[in-house]
């Protein structure tokens, strides 16, 4: 009797998480679209700062391109100087993206991005990886080409 | 007594996975490190095809630079046609490993990637996603610039 109850209770455990897991993804897709969303609005409000509140507010975040910045700090400053007004940000599109749910707390994401300026028209692709934490998805690490 | 045998098992569970990660943690990084050295050692030997065995052979393997590269045979073909032969390919050293165990079957490495060759050293940053299978680890995603 003992030990039906505890394979009922793993059984259940089993098709419960299941049974979530479509759902959840679809909801954490959700979310992480959310986030994108709100620092593209906060990037062509020229708030830089905003847009940062998307990244893990620590000095563990890593941020790629040619060379790696760690820390939340010193990638709001780079983004700062090599931003300073609002001809340089332009006007931010995220694109094409393509959300992988890796478990209930880690999500990668790749897409394009591009900014439209006076001048001229940068853009790239990204590689994104969001953990979940009590304030939301963050992204912890951010690898742009 | 129904409702302590499910509260022990359930806490019983808690230790057992808590009590195994940091032993987890170390087992997956070595097991990482292990791909990608052999990664390196079938690059050095001229055989990009047994390089290759380090990535996930799905149409879903997603190679990024500057595009997007879907796919194992693309991903192999288009390594091929950038280092037809062992001059092109040169001598390649990864170096810099970030390892970050994300879940028991997700992983993501951050590193530096740099090639000798006759007449020029290039290099680069990449970050890269293992997932586990079956057959072991591999990449399924490569971000690299």
């Amino acid at each position: 009797m003992k030990l039906i109850l505890v394979q009922t209770f793993i059984f259940l455990a089993g098709i419960s998480s299941f049974a979530q897991s479509e759902v959840q993804k679809t909801r954490i897709a959700d979310d992480i679209r959310a986030v994108m969303n709100k620092q593209a609005a906060d990037w062509n409000r020229g708030d830089i700062p905003a847009f940062m509140e998307g990244y893990w507010k620590s000095e563990q975040l890593t941020f790629v391109s040619s060379r790696v910045t760690k820390g939340w700090q010193q990638t709001l400053d780079n983004y700062k100087k090599s931003y300073p007004d609002r001809t340089a940000m332009g006007a931010l599109t995220f694109s094409d993206l393509e959300i992988t749910v890796v478990s209930k707390d880690a999500v990668v994401v790749l897409g394009s991005w591009s900014l439209k300026r006076e001048k001229d028209n940068p853009g790239g692709k990204f590689t994104l990886i969001f953990r979940k934490f009590k304030e939301g998805w963050r992204i912890v690490h951010d690898h742009t080409s």
